[in-house]
């Protein structure tokens, strides 16, 4: 039956092309998905699978109840755009002015639905249950992952398995982690209020450029020398802006910055660091500070199990040129709230466009559409394979 | 004579107060001042008084040859304005929108006009010969006083006198210095040019932000450790823009400053030691810098015997209610050119108005206009001791 | 025969004990370990195993021939001791004064020679060659590991095993990694020479004091933004010293430290990046330099499928009360070099004295000696289990 | 009667010779002069002039009142000698081990001694009264000059005068300013107490050496950023030490420095300034601190009218090359505690040997014997204009 339907989804590559590019013209911003959400919905409708529409947002939750007993398992994929002006010269290009998927959720959307398609069929002899996770609002914090589970999509379910198609993975390659796989993304915001004045009059100011200087240069401390030097932590520092005029002294100074992880422990010390050095750096030059930090998606943290399981179906299925256990991507992914209810895997499946060197989040972003069936075939052999297991 | 002229001034104050008027509700740019250069020209046309236009820019030049032997001294008044949007709700107010006379240079040129046409009559028994300086573009470096000097304004000159409207200085104070009065001020830029990247990848980036930061950080050993403990310098960067969103690591860092002095032999250290350090931090990090330095006006040194004069006079006359020798003020004035030329000094004519504690180029500044005067008596007064002077 | 030869191994205890106790008694510094180095051989000419004395310095290396096929396999124990004053007051205490055994090597030699002893009697029926590796000089780089395989003492080896007597792991656990297990660990020293001077006078001088702090503060760069936050990197100053006087500026700065590593590329970055930043501080500051680096012991990288057989047999022995995969500790080996030719691992016996919260290289470091002879079935285990491999 | 104290001045040059080398070959550390002071007080016995001996210590005072009226007015010679090894090859060289007169106070006394014995004659005639203050323990803190103001010594004196033998000065030259003179010198001693460990395991530590750094170059911020920079003001950290062992993170970092000033307002600033830095950053890295200031000597303020008088006297005099107003050194004297009760004024007498550079408090210092007469010359001569002044 799997090799069936892995030949039905091969058949359905055609579909799977049109889908992807009409969601492509078609793009909208997070949270506000309401078109996407309905043409998931009427897929559904017009395969006669039950679903769900608006689950915790603009979520579409389809339900495929195999006619033999089983487990029950989620594949996700994600249907949000970005706020980017598509600069590609396609036929398929974006419709909509400063909005595109630019990260390849619309590939992600199109191959889930061509997979359910290719299932469909064969329901009687199913084993198990499929739900089919098509998630809104994975692009900005908080995310779609979060409330669609507080909604109770996992409540059933035994495992969860999901990709991302990858544009900077050569095409075929398949990739995962046993364990940390997409790291922890925060977002901080530091204000500096020191007191300006003339700039040849130091003494009677506090100078917030050279305070926020000095707090860049001490925050390298943290990881320098109070992190685990074993654990992953970045503290970057993307924006610094102080001051107007040459001969004024700033009296405010904004820092803007990410920080990433891969385990909870390290987030929460990273916090605390922070703040005691704003603290300290403050108190030593006479500033005061606003210290906002924004708890962004926690680590995707892999289970080794089903890791593995997704590294095998890898190095068994031709298609997949290569099959590899990858250190972490620094990279966030709402995934990451699924791991830590259930147990399953996200991968990446390799989706390099040979004449495009452009990354996700690029304007000129785009990936090579045969690797959608690759991913669709991963996905259900997975579905198959957990079925068997333990 | 003197008394004489003194007493005439005190007559022309309400002429003088009206010429203030006209020119600030008239103001204009530096090196844009037609209509004012004009106005002056015409004034000492009706007075009779011989003049030069157009000199290193709009200058205007007057000179009253006085019928008996004696020196000849200048006396200096600038005419341009800033632009600043004013908020003064008064009748006089700027009809110039954008543009406003917010240093009182309106005063400097009423004040010097309204002496000149006191002094006209009393020219067949004047000794010596007047010159009136009236100077455009003190605002705005290069300055005027270059290009008017360049001219020859001061060929034949013995001695120079200015004075400034001081809004912060309680009224009928004198103040000026027997040595360095005003500080050299200049403009430094230092683009830092590393390479940018993604937030969670600082090792494949060369992060601007933390270059330019640690910079910052180190520029303030050349005050603390470079420069003689004894001499004055100040460096201030007075703006720092690094990236341009939360997750890039920037790619560039601009950092805008001033410089100041009272000594051009710390000037030219400060620039040579700035660029070293540029040159190290760069180094160290891996980035490179284009580092451009503008020399603004040189320190106003006044000459110790002329500002003693002018101390003197302050003692003696009644309206000026302190004489004081005041330290250096850390601003910048063309007229420092004058210093380097002839011997001579410029000195504050305190003009603060009790309800208005606005600074200069403040959008409400204005000053007490019974100071003005007194700022042409005290330099009437100087030009007749000088005459007596060895 | 193998749980044969562990029963010997349990009986020989009490000679382990005495063995161990006499050499803890008489310690010899590395490079100095001539008498130690005497007793190992005249224990293996008394038990007639063939020998080679004076193996790349004080070095020993006994050969067992089974009388039966397989692989050859030589175990190492290193037996040098430390500069340390020991402070037990114990029956067995260092008879030599400042020369203590405090890092266990009496141990590894005590068990490996018991484990000779024991094995002796089944030589006819063993498959395979027991190489038993007495290595001088762990302590001190450039150690004794290097100049043994130099000599050739790998040349018909298949495989590698060694073990620690680890007194901060509880005893009966065993660790290891499957890969980076312990750090490289180097040493540099640093001068800079700056300009010395009255303490009054710093534009005078160029203090290297202040040059020496920046270094120190702009070192922290490399760990937090130029290596990958997925490696492990570590560098620490651990000595500075600068001037002399209160009122004198420093003319000169001494900065002493250490790198760990896992990875040889990080190790070559962080070298350049070292030399690079304290290139750009002097040139900064106006000082010049030298720097010295010092490679130690590589990194421990054991061989995963050997690693996998030593947590195996630890899961299977009941002596071992856990076996665990650990992240790398951050001291270093010279076990390190016999890893870059040849297959293998390197484990911890956990010996922590329950009486004894000490560690290595402490005055009172001691260890529980019945970790002896579990270190000693462990290796014997290890011998058998890889005969069976492919 | 001036001119012939002048020329006994000159006739006892031999005298004046003989007695400084005598006390230059038995030196006495600072409070414990009591030879040297016995060596005074018998002087004036033999004189017939009236002292008082042990006055604040060792200090002896002696008073010759003139037989006409007029002012009372000191002289002030300081006597100690400094703990260094002399190095001069001289027949005089000091005969105690390990201590010398390396500062010229011997010149200082043989000078005031020979004044003392030229006016003697002249006693009846004199107007006015002349204090003769020999002061102990100018070379170490508190010194000697506060309790001998404290004892009395000023309590009838009008006007109190001193010089300094200074031997980078030109030979005959005459160096004073008329307001600071010598900057005051503090002490300063920071401990910062983190928290040792393994050089591999950072986090597990506070790496004081990094925050002593850290705090030194944070410390250039005061000057270049707090401080008035019209203001004269050095913080120098003459010594840093931290950590004991290339591969131990230090848990302790010692910072001695040296503080220059000439404003008591501005010590009082640094000081605050310096221990909210330390509370800063030790807060900011989880460190605690010690903080020690031990106020030196204030500055050496001289009165404008007695410098002047200084300066003029140096001008008419014939010995004296060149009489120069110069700009602070930045060196202390508790000649400063006089200044702030009398009015007076320190001047520089120049000593420099010509085959001899070496600064004060060098082993191989030395003077020009010939600068005492000038010295003693000047000394009496202001005490005769100061007679006539108002």
């Amino acid at each position: 039956m799997l090799e069936k339907i892995k030949k039905a989804i091969d058949d359905l590559y055609p579909e799977m092309v049109k889908t992807r590019r009409y969601l492509h013209q078609h793009p909208e911003l997070s949270f506000q998905e309401t078109e996407t959400a309905k043409f998931i919905a009427s897929f559904y409708k017009t395969l006669g699978i039950s679903y769900q529409e608006n689950i915790g947002g603009y979520g579409v939750v389809a339900t495929l109840n195999g006619g033999k007993p089983g487990k029950t398992i989620a594949l996700r994929a994600d249907f949000d755009a970005l706020p980017i002006q598509e600069e590609n010269e396609v036929p398929y290009k974006s419709t909509v002015d400063g909005v595109m998927h630019a990260c390849g959720h619309d590939g992600h959307t199109a191959q889930l639905l061509a997979l359910a398609k290719a299932v469909r069929p064969f329901q009687e002899e199913l084993p198990g249950t499929i739900v089919f996770l098509h998630q809104h609002a994975e692009e900005y914090a908080p995310g779609g992952a979060k409330p669609m589970i507080e909604a109770g999509v996992l409540d059933d379910v035994d495992a969860v398995f999901g990709t991302h198609l990858w544009a900077t993975t050569p095409f075929g390659v398949l990739q995962t982690s046993k364990s940390a796989f997409m790291a922890g993304a925060d977002r901080f915001e530091i204000i500096i209020q020191g007191k300006g004045g003339h700039g040849g009059y130091p003494h009677e100011t506090n100078d917030a450029l050279v305070i926020g200087s000095q707090l860049v240069t001490q925050l390298q401390q943290i990881v320098s020398r109070r992190i685990d030097p074993l654990k992953t932590a970045v503290i970057t520092v993307g924006q610094l802006e102080a001051g107007s005029a040459f001969n004024i002294i700033a009296d405010k100074a904004k820092l803007v910055g990410t920080v990433r992880y891969l385990d909870a422990a390290i987030q929460e010390q990273i916090i605390a660091e922070i703040e005691n050095m704003i603290k300290g750096v403050c108190m030593a030059c006479g500033a005061t500070y606003t210290f906002h930090y924004d708890k962004g998606y926690p680590p995707v943290i892999n289970h080794p199990e089903e890791a593995t399981l997704i590294l095998e179906i890898g190095k068994q299925m031709e298609e997949v040129v290569s099959s590899d256990e990858v250190v972490p991507v620094m990279a966030g992914e709402d995934f990451a709230y699924y791991m830590l209810e259930r147990p399953g895997a996200f991968f990446f499946t390799g989706a390099q466009k040979e004449s495009n060197p452009y990354p996700h989040h690029h304007p000129k972003f785009d990936f090579d559409e045969r690797a959608m069936p690759i991913a669709a075939k991963i996905l259900i052999t997975a579905y198959f394979k957990y079925q068997e297991q333990g």
